[in-house]
């Protein structure tokens, strides 16, 4: 993933030197695990221990270069990794690896680098989860116009809205969890997952001590359907990213104005028009979360290898392990920040959603008037026929309310009284529930 | 789905009559909830479902082509099952569909039918599993080569090769449930889900009568973040099922010849060869699966609507609903019948693992051989020379066994005599945690 | 593709009905090719032409069954068709599909289908640009905002929005015949693509009839390469559909009421809400993007077909070539209708562009400053600052327009006066070239 | 994209650099052209060339540092290196830049990195074209078996093999020119495109001397259907490299020999099994297809930008510009050098191509059995039948070769004596048109 949308922690977990480190802890332990099993002599496995462990601590770019360059010659990864531990082990190196094969170590680590990288996502979803639960209990009453199709329906308020926006990022904190739970797995158990050359309570220890569940049956290879699930479920929060950001965009627009993205001293919205704040954030959002979608679609692919493996599903892991991860940490700790500092304008929200007459309230009449006695196609018309009378006369100076035009009307009229209509419309009605609403979401009432 | 890829059972579901039955049930329930509530007269509740049951169990296509006149006029599908409703109904109609909104019905009527296709896949995977549990028992111990890469690896049995895809369709399985488990959920919230005009407690009355859960927070609609889990899951099964099928397509080459797909009398392989019996199922599988696969696109897009909803998820999931989950149903059922009747050919598997001339047991001479002193790397030096030279004189006439040549290497002779070498290449040794294997997967010893 | 999203006569392309016919003329024209050879009689060529052309026209529901009833035996869709021709033709039957392949029919055929589909998509474009043009030209001089990140920026008019997209379908039109020309091929090569059983000359002559160029090299498929670019070139303009009906989308937001989609009497746009008008066709079109985009995913798929040819392919095809052709279809008429009958309302596009206070018209400003003397920085400052304090204070009694907020301002009244101010904000300065560009896009001055 | 797969000339296209080397050009040109408008005073746009261009020539990693800082408090791009610019360019600086909006530089520059992306790929194809033709012609005539549904079908040749991945190739190579053709545009039109505050000869002047032309119209960014395009045409690349790695995958099957890559002295197949030799480059190709299909992904949903334009395209192309063209690049030069060395095993072919004693012949036989008069139906169940007694009784003591079977069947030896039957299987037949197909594709008898 390109810098920009990179942080540290999250980078970190793919740098080359912690992949060799879990490498060898994974060949350290399973050394362990033969020395106690006499499968090897337990005094090297000690060794291998011993002098191996500060090697990987203290893995340097020359190390990293000398790596490197076995590899050129071996053109085979592990291989290269192993040669250079030989060097600075010894004699005991001999007993490393003894009946593993590559992919025990590779796929293993790629295990610990998943849930790691899953572990930081949670804990990113926590700040996220934490600020929009404040912002949502900031604005539980604050009233904001409800759209469907973009067209104003009814009375909502903010706080609602982040609600919603909560609750799905809940979902998505267990999508995340389940997709941790699905890659954990540990396979030491030889080149085409007999066991034949090492004992399956080696691949017992060793999953043990990385905190990993052991892989009921794996084939050289643990199955690529984990994987594809694990990248699934990022896409799934990376749209929700998108959903949130999304609402952010419209709100920001220059004819709602009902929030804003956070603008720094300093900041300038455009080379061109000195007059620009716009919502690049959110924008931002939208973008990376199509990436996160796209790289779902090679995962997923990558779950037909053949036979027992082929090594096609390598060169996409490389690429999208890292950037998926890095690239939706970057996205949930831009949102956390972005929704943090968001800046509400309840007073534009108030104004908004008074701004077509009063029609938003048209339900409200329907079931007024169906309970009054007319059809619910008779009542559906004439609310329909003063709505729409108030819709096209918005702003002209003959423009009367919804209110107004319901009066006018001989069917409403007939039906209720002014009184009567305006106990209909009371917009407290809209919000009676929000406090169950909130006690299902947050858990309190 | 097109006919050929659809079985009637899954189709049903997505009929229209199934769906106007769902949605006579959604608004009858919540009549009677609001009757039970004092909303609306119980009487009229009453006559809703008396009249209205026999209405929709009977729905006729003249019923159909009504209900698509009255949409033509209205544009608007649900007013349009409301009026035809209401036809025969009468004047109680007027109390249906007090205070919801159309999409209270269409999505709380899609949970009940993708919950209801869920709960078919998932019978149909209790099939495929107990055919591969049976069809792994019946192999357990017949051996055959492991591949990675395509290259003979290691020995293993047809047996584990089945027990790894039951693995996966067991995960597989556990996704559906979760996903059936997402879906079913019932949203009777109102214009924008405030419940401004319908009591929280129609929507708990009409979930629990559905067998579903309450939404937490809608916006009208169910949020799409649990769709496109849904879709996402059933991707990655359908990789499951293609995994399946490449082995096969695999087994079934001409050089291969391992197993077979059941060739029916009368069936044609080619219209111009006579000689083909071509593994077709298997290929319509790979295709089935990428179909499937590609469904998961658009699901992920239409998570981020806007605001409280716009209606841009509908046309997909007209589409893709009914698609993914009758092609995977179909699929399921092929592939289970597939491999019920899957001709293999254990004498073919014990001649392509001999066929390398005995090199696919190197790893354990160079265990044996690190283990007798040789450093790691000059045992792979020596084992990889001796496979070498096998190789490249399979089938010359002075072609020697990998056996041959190793006893023929002074440095192997040197550590190991003919003795040590037969026992390290004992082929029992390669079946030895079959049994573990076995027990992990299917729950027994 | 889901009735809802079907127009006839691209639905008739794909019948059962209308392949079979294909079906026959390339077995007939193969046969007169041969009878012109010697390779077979030339009068039972005559004889397959002469009974089977009524056959195949007047093909009815009861052969469709039988043809299905011999492919239950046969298991082989083409050996069933031919067999039920050759009931009908007799005993010169036997000389049909002499040295054919199935696919050399297949194949074949689906090139003239997605032929026929793709110039049927050809037509529809072509009422869309007449409608894009006049539209556009009908409003070449209608002021109104543009937006860049959903900021207001700078004035544009209504007419050049349309000419961005007129120019954007006519690239989408050339790739449309791009996509033609790819697929427009026909083999007839045998089993292999060897003609080792078929003279190229009958290869030759078919593809002449059928106004089909001859493919190269072909390996008894068709090579799926030119099918992925076409499904690719379909999503491409099904993306270009969603960026227009994004368009209209955002301009019948309630807050902005630009435009909005023909809403007919009789119409309901809402079941709880009758004041509701929402933009559904265009929310309809993002969503069938949606799917044609998604279809593209499997054609890439299938281009990497094992050895010669598999059949995976075959299902991917018989699902997504109806459905990616017919419903890009449904969206070019769905969109050319829309955009035909779009209600654009000046008035409105005036007030929203008048509605910040004069800010839009800051570069031209900082354009000014800067030809005053002003450093791009010191100026930008200034600008930013006037147009920071209007912004905040939209609305509120003691705001400022902007060009009151410059003229108070030390730093640019030093610059400008307000004279030159007037000079430098002057709107015509934004049309100077409206002219240039539709002549670039239309074609004329 | 990962140094892994990363080339140094395409990563060069990409770097920070390189990028504000164009972006100074731009500015440059823009200025150029102002200056002899007369927009601004000719003698600072050449101050700006005469300072800037040494500046841009000479950007350090202290340069960069400099511009981030900015960027860090404008957090916006263009204007930090506007501002690092005008630090060292003085005074003048202030007429860069003018009337220009970011993405007039920001879109033009990147039209010049995706040209000359293509212009890089674009040789990669010429150097894979020239190596696939010589290995083609080098094997015109070595027979192989030809495979349909992994099933041997008929004989050809590995040239013919060869010619068809070379045609779709040239057909690749067309795409990508048509793709490079798409992109190389240019836009200097100011905020909204309508060239309020720029005169288009600049943006004429701007895209000559770039070698791009002119973007009809734009709406401050280019529009995205021309990089969609182009993402697109590079995934149908890359399924064609995966369709050439899985033949190659498939060749190198242990159980198939024909081919293999070329294994290096030192090279080592697998850390366990010392025997092996694996097709890791092909494997490794057919991940990297996958990527690259991936990307496009992404890439369609950047075409339905806001109005006129959002920001959200921007992160999707910072990540996938770099990532599709640097790994397509790394792509097809390692398939070119696969295919230049990859070792081919004549003997194995026609090993293969016996060894199922003689059925792939059948069709031959089916031909001369009608022509001799069987029905159609008749004589395909006579072949039918030998070919499955040959097939079933493969290898065994008293299995019959699939001439004897015919010779020894009734019906067939009715019609067709042994030297009929000889003349008929006769191999030559297979490869009479190879020639013609060989001129076809590479343009020559």
């Amino acid at each position: 993933m390109v810098p920009r949308y990179s942080r540290p922690e999250m980078a970190a977990i793919w740098s080359p030197e912690a992949r060799y480190r879990i490498w060898f802890e994974i060949e350290a332990l399973a050394a362990e695990a033969m020395g106690q099993l006499g499968t090897i002599p337990a005094e090297d496995a000690a060794i291998i221990r011993q002098k191996g462990e500060p090697r990987a601590a203290g893995i340097s770019a020359a190390d990293l270069e000398r790596i490197d360059a076995i590899e050129r010659e071996t053109r085979h990864d592990v291989i290269a990794f192993l040669t250079w531990m030989a060097e600075g082990i010894g004699d005991s190196a001999r007993f490393m690896h003894q009946g593993l094969t590559s992919s025990d170590v590779l796929d293993t680590c790629l295990s610990v680098q998943m849930a790691r990288a899953a572990d930081l996502l949670l804990e990113d979803m926590d700040r996220l989860l934490a600020v929009l639960q404040r912002r949502a209990e900031e604005h539980k009453y604050t009233p904001t116009i409800g759209r469907s199709h973009g067209i104003h329906a009814e009375p909502t308020t903010f706080g609602l809205k982040l609600a919603g926006h909560y609750a799905e990022f809940t979902r998505n904190r267990a999508r995340l969890v389940a997709a941790r739970e699905e890659i954990a797995t540990c396979a030491i158990s030889g080149a085409v997952g007999t066991f034949a050359a090492v004992d399956p309570r080696v691949e017992a220890f060793v999953a043990e001590k990385l905190g990993l569940k052991v892989e009921p049956v794996s084939t050289q290879v643990i199955p690529r359907d984990r994987h594809a699930a694990f990248f699934c479920a990022l896409a799934v929060v990376a749209s929700g990213i998108e959903r949130l950001a999304t609402e952010v965009r419209h709100l920001q627009r220059s004819e709602v104005r009902e929030a804003e993205e956070y603008f720094h001293p300093g900041q300038k919205g455009s080379s061109a028009m000195p007059h620009k704040r716009n919502p690049v954030l959110s924008e931002n959002l939208t973008g990376i979360a199509r990436l996160v979608r796209g790289y779902a679609v090679p995962a997923l692919e990558n779950v037909a290898l053949w036979h027992e493996r082929d090594i096609s599903h390598s060169s996409v892991e490389r690429v999208i392990g890292p950037d998926a991860t890095i690239a939706l940490d970057f996205a949930l700790s831009r949102l956390t920040g972005m929704m943090d500092k968001l800046t509400i304008y309840p007073a534009r929200m108030e104004a908004n959603l008074e701004s077509l007459g009063g029609v938003v309230h048209s339900q409200k009449v329907l079931l007024a008037l169906t309970q009054a006695g007319l059809s619910r196609e008779g009542a559906y018309r004439a609310v329909q026929r003063a709505a729409m009378a108030t819709w096209s006369n918005l702003g002209s100076p003959d423009g009367k309310s919804f209110r107004d035009n319901l009066l006018a009307d001989e069917e409403v009229a007939g039906q209720l009284d002014a009184a009567a209509l305006d106990s209909a419309i009371d917009p407290q009605r809209d919000f009676r529930h929000v406090d169950t609403i909130f006690a299902r979401v947050f858990g309190k009432g």
